[in-house]
C-alpha cells in the first residue's frame, strides 16, 4: 500500500457508494437530453438566446479579443484543443480548458471544483487577468449596459428594474450552457437497445473499463461520477499511485489541484473527475494538457489510478469504447450581437 | 491648390467618371441581395458550408487560437471593433480589420487593394506572422487534410482528385464570404419607395453627402466607388488636403498605404475607398483605427478630403444618413467543425 498516497480518496468513494447504494455508483447510464435548471435560474428562450450572445461576445474581455467561445469552442469540442488556453494579451492560462459540452451535468465546475454551479463558473474567466482580464464586475456591467439592445434583452430575460447585473450575466450564460448537451452517442443508442451501434472492440472496451476499475470513478450518466447535490464535488487524487514513469514525463504533480483553492493538505493533487463524454474530441488531455493522444491518456490513467499496465490491444479497445461516447451535437443558429452604433466599446 | 497633394487622384476619378458616363459614378444605388461569383469559383451549398467551417476554424492558425472570424466577427460588424487586430501570440497587426460584410462587392481587397479578389485575400492572413502565423501553404494543407471529414467535404465541393489545396481553401472561404450581404437597410428601402424609412435628419444627411462631395468617391451600390472590373481598385489619397489638425492628431500619414505594396511614389498614402455599408457598426475608423467615433470620422473626412469644416448639425445629419446604411444581417446556422478523434492538430 505504500504507493497509495492518501486513503481519503477511497473513503470518499466508499461513503459516496454507501450513500447511493451498492451498484448504482458504477452504473452506466445514457445521457439525458435535458438537464434540470436551478430554481433561482429557470430557463426561457429569451434567456438562452441572451446567454448565447454573451457566450460569443468578445466584449466580455478587456481588449475585445476573447469570448467564452474562444476557449470553449462550441463549433467543435467545447474546448480549444490546446494544452492551456490563451487569454488577453497572448497570456497562457494555468490549466487546460474543460469542455463546455455537458458541463451542465457536473455538480461542481473547474478542474478543482471551486465553482458550485455553472453560474458561479461563468463569473470567473471574465475577471481572470490571464483570461478575459476585465478589471472588475462593475466594468463588465457598465460595458454590457452601454450596448444598445442588451439592457432590453436582460429585462426580457430577468424582468427586473436593474436587469444588467454581473449575476444576471452569469445566469444567462449558464442558461445557454444547459442547452449544450450531446445525447444519442453510439453508446447511448446501445444502452437503449440498438445492439449494432457498438463495434466489437468498443464492446470489449466497455467490459474492460468496468473490469479494470475505471468506472469506479468514471460512472453515471456523464461518466464523471455519481449524481451528487449541486456544489458537492466528486474528487480523486491524480496520480493515486505515485512514482510512475508518467508522473515526471507529463509533470502531473506540479499543480496541486484542489489544494490551490482550499489550502488543505488532504486536497493536494485532488481533481474533479472529468467526463468521458466526447473525450475523444478534447485532446490534449489532463489538467495541464500534457498528453497529446487518447491512447496515451488511457495508459497513463491505468498506471497512475489503477496501478495497471495495459496491453496495446486493451488500450485500443478502451479507446474504441471512449470513441463511442461522442454524442450528437445539436444544430444551433448563430447569435447576432447587439452593436454600438457610431462608437466602439473597446478602449485600447 | 498648394494643399492638394497629388492630382492623379482627380485624374483617376475623372477617367473613371468619363468611362462610366456622367452621373452614374455618383449614383446612389440599393445593395443587391446577391453577388456574382467568378467563373472559376462557382458557388454550391457544399462549398459555402465548407467555407463557413473554415472561416470559423481556429486550426487555420499556428496555435489554434485565431480564426478568420476572430478579426472579422460575423456575429457582429464583420470586424473586431478594435484599432488593430490581435493575432497569434498577442501580436498586433498593422491596420484595422475591414468588415467582411459586403466585401464581395469590392473590386479589390485589403486597405491597400493588394488582393484582386476575395480568393486572393483569404490566402493572406493565414500566413501572416502577426495574424494566423502558419509557416507556409503546405503546413496549412497538411493540417486541414489530416482532419477527418474535411477532405471528403473538399471533394464534394471541388470534385477533384487532390481536393485539399491552398487555393481551394481560399475558394471555399470566398464562396462563404459572398453570402455575407446585408440588403434592405433603411436607405435601400427608401430608394425602393418606402419614403418613411428615412428620418428627416437622415434625408438631410443624404443631400449633404452629395452636395458636399462625399459621394464623389463614396458612390455606387456599396458606397465604395464605381463598379470596376475585378482586380481594378478605386483608390484615393488620404489625406488629400495635407496639413490639417487631424493629420497629426490621428497619425494619418505614417502608413504609406498602397505605396507599401507597389513602392511607386504616386501610391503614397493612397487607399482603397472603403464602403459606407454598416459603417455605423465598424468603429474605430480609418486604416489605423485611430478615430473612435463616426462623428469624428465624418469631421476628419470633410476636412482632409474636401477641405471643409462641418457644423455640428451637418455632422449629426450625415451620421444619421450613415446610420441608415446598416442593413439586414442574414440568419445563419452555426458551422460544425470536423474533429480529430483521439488527438489534437495543435502542436504547441
Amino acid at each position: 500500500m505504500k504507493n497509495i498516497r492518501l486513503q481519503s480518496n477511497k473513503l470518499i468513494l466508499a461513503v459516496t457508494v454507501g450513500l447511493l447504494g451498492a451498484g448504482s455508483a458504477y452504473a452506466l447510464e445514457p445521457l439525458p437530453d435535458k438537464v434540470q435548471c436551478p430554481s433561482d435560474n429557470p430557463a426561457s428562450a429569451a434567456k438562452v438566446e441572451l446567454g448565447k450572445q454573451l457566450f460569443f461576445d468578445p466584449r466580455l474581455s478587456r481588449d475585445g479579443t476573447v469570448s467564452c467561445n474562444s476557449c470553449h469552442d462550441v463549433h467543435g469540442s467545447g474546448t480549444d484543443n490546446r494544452p492551456v488556453s490563451i487569454g488577453v494579451g497572448g497570456k497562457a492560462g494555468g490549466r487546460s480548458a474543460p469542455t463546455v459540452w455537458n458541463a451542465a451535468f457536473l455538480s461542481v465546475q473547474f478542474w478543482d471544483g471551486r465553482a458550485a454551479s455553472l453560474e458561479d463558473q461563468a463569473k470567473g474567466p471574465i475577471l481572470n487577468p490571464v483570461e478575459m482580464a476585465m478589471p472588475n464586475e462593475k466594468a463588465v456591467v457598465d460595458r454590457i449596459s452601454s450596448i444598445p439592445g442588451y439592457p432590453q434583452q436582460f429585462a426580457k430575460a430577468f424582468g427586473e428594474k436593474t436587469p444588467v447585473t454581473y449575476g444576471n450575466i452569469a445566469k444567462a450564460i449558464a442558461a445557454y450552457e444547459r442547452t449544450l448537451i450531446t445525447p444519442n452517442s453510439p453508446f447511448d443508442r446501445y444502452l437503449k437497445g440498438d445492439k449494432k451501434s457498438l463495434s466489437s472492440p468498443a464492446k470489449r472496451g466497455m467490459d474492460l473499463v468496468q473490469s479494470l476499475g475505471c468506472t469506479t470513478c468514471h460512472n453515471g450518466e456523464n461518466f464523471s461520477g455519481p449524481k451528487l447535490p449541486q456544489g458537492q464535488g466528486f474528487f480523486m487524487r491524480f496520480p493515486t499511485y505515485a512514482g510512475s514513469e508518467y508522473e515526471k514525463k507529463y509533470n502531473l504533480t506540479a499543480d496541486l489541484g484542489r489544494y490551490e483553492t482550499t489550502k488543505k493538505d488532504e486536497d493536494k493533487n485532488m481533481w474533479r473527475v472529468p467526463t468521458w463524454r466526447n473525450v475523444a474530441l478534447t485532446a490534449p488531455y489532463f489538467h495541464n494538457g500534457s498528453v497529446k493522444t487518447l491512447d496515451e491518456a488511457v495508459r497513463v490513467m491505468a498506471r497512475t489510478q489503477l496501478n495497471k499496465t495495459l496491453k496495446d490491444d486493451e488500450v485500443t479497445d478502451i479507446v474504441s469504447f471512449l470513441d463511442s461516447l461522442t454524442g450528437e451535437f445539436p444544430k444551433q443558429s448563430m447569435p447576432r450581437l447587439p452593436m454600438t452604433p457610431n462608437r466602439t466599446t473597446i478602449e485600447e
